[in-house]
């Protein structure tokens, strides 16, 4: 097991168009993350980033610390035919971040375990890493520190590690009846791209915006607040935030925010656009409950700063019905 | 990708002696692993475990976060030929833990990523994270999330979250030229153990301790400690420990402290001792330097509560000599 701090030093600093991971050496490629990182680094949050046994953070009084860890593997979750590694290292951060954006927390930093057959050509590593930290970058998020192993897949493995004020944590099951549902973005558009991509019509380029401001502001609501991002898709994530508890809920499929053009580009291309609206994951919007005095969508918008929609409301679930996550929650 | 907190309810509580992942499920595993995990639940530092889109952990006024990951892939790192796997899972926690110790930082939670092929026996994934989750106990490092994923081979990606006092992380590189160089413990044991089983003659049993204690003891030294956990071997930990500096170490090969029984065991497998000693991995050791004005080895021990060997000292490196790590830290 290499962590990335046990770098060689032999290496230039070459593009290296051709080389494979076997020639270049497994200190080789840590030395590039490391010095490519080091190019990004600076959030005040980093005490001590990749270089040691363990990377040191540090939190605001008061904050706790929320941690998430998400793993990416070929031909299960992404496939390189279907991407740029560009893309897929932004996207495999961005799925991460998502998470933090549900708890409401601020990032700190993150870690990747990667795992990569030796005969991968550098430049696809190099720009897997280079899509990460463009992410990591845009989001405040630095790459502290990670592990290289061989395998006979591509695999990401990362944690983010953020800071959320005590007892403000955005949990999941706070959620009661008669509460309203809220989501925020769009929905569908990445299972759109993603379906076309499979059936050989272009290639997944959108990238989803981890909902981090929206995740902070809704975190300082003074009033009940259940939150989950929508990584499986709209029906199953809704399961996961009702689950446990008698509830269920009513959605007016008819107000499911969809991207422009979607119902148009599903027509064409013969895909149910309300089953990938509510089915398809890997959007990152943040789906949530709020009490019944909660502000309109409008006004939500611009405190979240973000397109938010009501889409339904929480309502009791028989008990003798089964519960959502069984039934594919299509139909309540 | 499916989180831990995704899991559903279906599931029946039993040993499945003959079933497979594939028929079991993904959230029926996930759901075996959150109901294992629940009940070993408890330490003060966890706010929020398995079950939301993050953990929430809590650290004492004036601490920082200490993170580090660690993967180990089956056929790079283990074989489950080898040993079982509840002392895989035993040992890859260890490997996680001992950087923490490395860091002088105390425990608070644990997250694994593990990836598993669909013909695996669930009997084999319950031993696996009943492993793990014995180590967690043992040293108040609780599994609070973690991730599940489909491939072709076994992986296990295990991230630590640890605290240490502002200031008291203990990093690499603060060794100085006349610094006394100690380890804790015994090495080889583990290169042998791992030799033998490669040979067919026994499996891996033994699992190492992590320092814990004793990185925390050294992380209230006042003096100048620098410190690395012996994860792949003497020599080049001691490379990392001395690298990116104009230094090098002289080892007194005779004091190097070994297993009872080392050297017969090694005689009767026709193995070289010495090598094992120096270049064998994993026995989670922490070799650490203090200052000229150190405390002896003995009175160390008993400061950090384990076996202590003053093994060398740090010297000066001539510029114009390869670093460590590139000659394979053999003779200097």
């Amino acid at each position: 097991m290499r962590a990335f701090a046990d770098a060689g030093r032999s290496l230039a600093h070459a593009t290296l168009p051709r080389v494979k991971l076997r020639e270049l050496g497994e200190f080789g490629l840590i030395e590039r993350i490391a010095r490519a990182a080091a190019r990004r680094r600076g959030t005040r949050g980093v005490v001590l980033g990749i270089g040691d046994d363990a990377a040191l953070l540090r939190l605001r009084a008061g904050e706790q610390v929320a941690v998430s860890t998400d793993a990416c593997f070929e031909g299960v979750h992404f496939r390189l035919r279907n991407e740029s590694p560009r893309t897929l290292g932004r996207r495999a951060l961005v799925a991460n971040l998502s998470d933090l954006a549900a708890m409401g927390a601020r990032p700190l930093g993150c870690l990747l375990a990667l795992a990569l057959p030796p005969g991968l050509l550098v430049r696809t590593a190099d720009a897997l890493v280079a899509g990460l930290l463009d992410e990591a970058a845009r989001h405040g998020c630095p790459l502290v520190g990670g592990n290289l192993s061989r395998a006979s897949e591509i695999s990401l493995t990362i944690t983010v590690i953020g800071a959320v004020a005590r007892g403000r944590g955005l949990r999941r099951g706070a959620a009661r009846v008669g509460d309203r549902l809220f989501v925020t973005g769009t929905l569908g558009g990445a299972a759109l791209e993603r379906a076309r991509a499979e059936r050989g019509r272009g290639r997944i380029r959108h990238v989803p915006v981890p909902r981090l401001r929206a995740g902070r502001a809704l975190a300082t609501f003074a009033g009940r607040v259940a939150c989950i991002d929508v990584s499986d898709g709209l029906d199953a994530d809704l399961a996961h935030l009702l689950a446990g508890r008698a509830l269920g809920a009513e959605i007016d499929s008819s107000r499911l925010p969809v991207p422009p053009g979607f119902r148009a580009a599903c027509k064409r291309s013969r895909l149910d656009p309300e089953a990938l609206a509510r089915g398809g994951g890997e959007d990152y919007e943040l789906l949530f409950t709020l009490g019944p005095a909660a502000p309109s969508a409008a006004r939500l918008a611009r405190r979240l700063g973000v397109r938010v929609t009501e889409i339904g409301r929480v309502v009791r679930r028989a008990p003798a019905s089964p519960a959502p996550a069984h039934r594919g929650w299509r139909h309540f």
